[in-house]
């Protein structure tokens, strides 16, 4: 089965939830938001992500992209698509109204690609990477560059590329040779490789904007040697630039985006921000494509879900275990397999990290509006810690849910996942990379307890663990839903993070070895957190007939049950080698 | 880099670890087994599997088996393999002498099948039948079928499948439909369809003997309404049978093993042990195959560890923390992977899984041994003990191992991993299947617990946990090798199993919710009694100075701070739900 985006349970958490309209109410920039456009976006988007985008997924998997001496063309029907895609708008409903937006918050933009990316993960990464690259032309170009490209980019009719990796400089970009040299116009011609550049090449749109790593011959060695280069595949007087896909990769899935090889052949092109400032230019595209690596892992995981759901609610294998209301009492020979208890563990847990992701990523969208947005000083700081701290663990934790929790999902067909037709193992196959891509999920945990945590002695992680913990108090006082965790983990946390700050400056290599763990018992703090919020939310809203109570609860519960142990696990690898490093 | 199987290793666990030739020696039926005679055939297998039938492991994956009108070619080189293979003798290995077999223990198979998984799981998997059709031939077939088949079996000169799985019953095989009817000459014919047979059709060998559940007219519905009946491809006058091969699955690996669609249209076939007992006779094949499924795992991970561990020791990437000892002094930009200790993590906690389940598996097959040659009831019913509550867990915990840890050696590649080069994403999509067949990992967690431990009351778990906890006792009070954990986990386990036993009385569903901890509880107090035989045989032997005493250290230390931990938090998810169901 395709994937359906499932907006009534978007919708709850963004109104009844996180209260997104209220929130965002009143931001300079952004349109006036609703609740009733809030939806009637949704409505529109769904729509397209479930007719449109979503039943291209096995096509994509099945004939992939085709490289051809250079050409890269992708499956059938993606070009139509990504046309109708750009044409309708959807590229440009987080840019500004001045650049061709529509100055919708980044929220909706958010939900749009985490419904994309459920619905066919490989089509998503073409124009996954747009808003970046807007924003970092939108800041850093200068006023030529922007008045070629920015409009194009804003409104995805030529798509864009980040040409970072290099092939000896995967996670340390600090190793990238390509040069590039400057020109008597003030251009610059560029040389080098660049590899799994994710849509180097294709045929979805007219034009395509690299923006590229390079060095210029004077630069230091290392990261701050790197300036950001533009180079589009054509000129604005048609002619074609020396910009060549070598190969595309044969990977383990993902199969419908082409991971190109390009070859920068004296490629003129033109410096975006200052030179030796490379890094600093392209960080805002790196930040927003980690969001939205977290977005394809909830996705991923919710069209596992869909899949594994609806194929335990059909088939029917084995007598449930006898117990009242677990058995059919009908005469057949088996229950579905939803009735068995490991399995429906299974579907309630990824539900528990499907629904819960979609709040804090979410939440962390309209704090990166917040950022951009609110008036308030004090505010805005709250809202950069927010993303800062919480984005590397959504990153890491999300996307290791979507192959662990989609593989879960695979199990639930027994032999028939491992075969092609119920689709659930190309699922497993494409959730993989994104463990992998704008920084491995390893280096989002250094990111997180190294670069952020132990930098400013702990203080930051204090204040968002303390937000937590108050607000988790709120709900304890005054409604009905008890967390028996979300109080003492923000605690747990604090304390954990004062031993680390202080062990760190005996032993630089402690905090490298249980990075993993942190950013875990983290994960889990923040799910507690999100899931008191929907838990409260749905006790809010409980008189509401529509609302399907048991579809929450149930997650809730395989989340206190089957999930939150993991945390004191953490905890206490944590403290064993916080002691050993005492001894 | 293709798999290398290294014996050294191999051969420190099975002499000095689990002194198998003392264990072995006087075992009736069995071949005078002494250390130099396990070492001569260990390094001849080795040989064979390295030089032959590791370096078709890409091939099988990337050409895979073809199907044609009913024709299923293997890939390139397989014939070949598989002739040279069993026409050295390999798969009659440990048949008897007299049903032309070499009489070796059960271990030395079990050796070479893992190291051949390691090599290449697809090929791997055609003669991986072989040992349990031709025990299922040995002791329930009439002696005119064992006239003409036993001894082609045995040799692997004719390979065999196991047709149990149809359309509509996978784990649950008391749903197959197949119908046996008998004829005037006592021959059977065979209708119906069988789904996910290995190997049911392919050009490997001149005959395939099918062994096939089916049916009786009269029979009851379910499980006891089934008996096991033998159809070869090629009668002995030459004939085919009406045994057609309907197509081969798409799949997400596996592609060197056709998974073929069997369609048996009167097909002609003798019953095989009794009428009505198909399941008891195959289940001596289906007990073989799971601990061949866990060794699968093991020789997987070895695989995996392997290529991650080249790679992490001659990629540069990134500094290293700043410590001693941890970071080169040399000029180079960056250090290599394996200096870092988020890498060096992921590879010895692989390694410690790989080594503490090559204990465990071998013992099992030691065990095996025991229960079929050894002059002793007693021993011999704790050796059926042994492997009665050893080999789910091994299939379960290891194959488990085999996918997330193949995984986690994928992420030491980066991007590199996830692309088809280095053959690590196949090993990742190969291994995933053994966590399905031969009995999901769900399906060995309830088998455990709801059919073995629950069943006589705890009292067979409780044996087995005192003999590890008097081993341990006995190595703690014996040596200087300490483990925190392996006297605390079984004490722990017969407790928590006491409780459970208590509360399944009112309650026939808990079980059912915790199979799954309580398996993986069973597993790491076993890892941690294996370990400890590993520290001690380490230990015992550090004066020889041929030992890599850090080749072991380092994994058993990863295992105390990284794996043994989840030990506490399955016994805190059982305990929780014990509570609940007491409310």
């Amino acid at each position: 089965m395709d994937y359906q985006a499932r907006t009534s349970d978007i919708h709850f958490i963004l109104d009844k939830v996180l209260q997104a309209p209220v929130q965002l109410q009143g931001l300079q920039n952004l349109a006036e938001i609703e609740a009733d456009l809030i939806q009637q976006v949704l409505e529109e988007s769904g729509k397209f992500v479930s007719e449109v985008v979503a039943p291209l997924n096995r096509v994509g998997d099945e004939v992939g992209a085709k490289f051809d001496s250079g050409r890269v063309t992708m499956p059938p029907g993606f070009r139509d698509a990504y046309q109708a895609f750009w044409q309708a708008g959807w590229p440009a409903l987080a840019c500004a109204t001045e650049d061709g937006g529509q100055g919708l918050p980044a929220v909706m933009e958010a939900v749009l690609y985490e419904m994309l990316s459920g619905a066919n993960h490989g089509w998503t990464m073409a124009p996954g990477l747009l808003h970046g690259a807007y924003e970092c032309i939108k800041h850093h170009a200068s006023s030529e560059l922007k008045a070629q490209y920015l409009e194009k980019v804003a409104t995805g009719e030529w798509l864009a590329t980040m040409c970072l990796t290099e092939p000896h400089a995967g996670s340390d970009l600090g190793l990238a040779r390509t040069k590039a040299v400057v020109q008597g116009d003030g251009s610059y011609q560029i040389n080098g490789t660049k590899i799994f550049i994710s849509g180097g090449e294709h045929d979805l749109s007219d034009n395509i904007v690299h923006l590229v790593l390079a060095r210029l011959p004077d630069s230091p060695p290392g990261p701050k040697g790197l300036s950001l280069y533009l180079v589009p595949k054509f000129y604005s007087d048609g002619t074609r630039s020396n910009v060549v896909c070598e190969r595309i990769e044969e990977k383990m899935g993902l199969h419908g985006s082409p991971t190109c090889v390009m070859r920068f052949d004296d490629a003129t092109g033109w410096l975006v921000g200052e030179a030796g400032r490379g890094l600093n230019a392209m960080f805002v595209m790196m930040n927003a494509a980690r969001l939205h690596v977290a977005l394809q892992g909830i996705g991923l995981l919710e069209a596992a879900w869909q899949k594994a759901d609806a194929y335990a609610k059909e088939r029917r294998q084995m007598r449930a275990p006898a117990q009242a209301g677990g058995r059919s009492k009908s005469a057949a020979e088996a229950d579905f397999i939803i009735q068995h208890p490991a399995m429906r563990r299974i579907l309630d847990t990824q539900r528990a990290w499907i629904d819960g992701g979609r709040v804090l990523a979410y939440r962390t969208a309209i704090e990166l509006d917040m950022v951009k947005h609110h008036p308030d000083t004090e505010r805005k700081k709250a809202a950069e810690r927010w993303c800062s701290l919480v984005t590397p663990v959504l990153k890491s934790a999300w996307t290791a849910q979507a192959f662990s929790g989609g593989s879960e999902c695979l199990q639930v067909f027994g032999g028939h996942g491992y075969v092609r037709e119920w689709g659930i193992e190309q699922n497993v196959r494409d959730s993989r990379v994104a463990m992998i891509y704008e920084g491995t999920n390893e280096i989002q945990a250094i990111d997180l307890l190294v670069r952020k945590v132990l930098s400013d002695g702990g203080a930051g992680m204090a204040l968002l663990m303390t937000s937590l913990e108050q607000v988790s108090e709120y709900y304890k006082n005054n409604s009905n839903i008890g967390n028996q965790y979300a109080g003492y983990m923000p605690k747990t946390l604090i304390k954990l993070t004062e031993e680390l700050v202080l062990a760190n400056r005996n032993n630089a290599e402690l905090a490298f070895w249980v990075a993993d763990d942190y950013l875990r018992a983290v994960a889990l703090t923040l799910m507690a957190w999100a899931w008191q919020q929907i838990e409260s939310a749905v006790d809010a809203n409980k008189a509401n007939s529509t609302l399907d109570t048991a579809r929450w609860q149930q997650p809730a519960e395989a989340l206190r049950y089957f999930v939150m142990p993991e945390f004191d696990m953490r905890v206490q690898i944590i403290q064993a080698r916080l002691t050993q490093s005492k001894v």
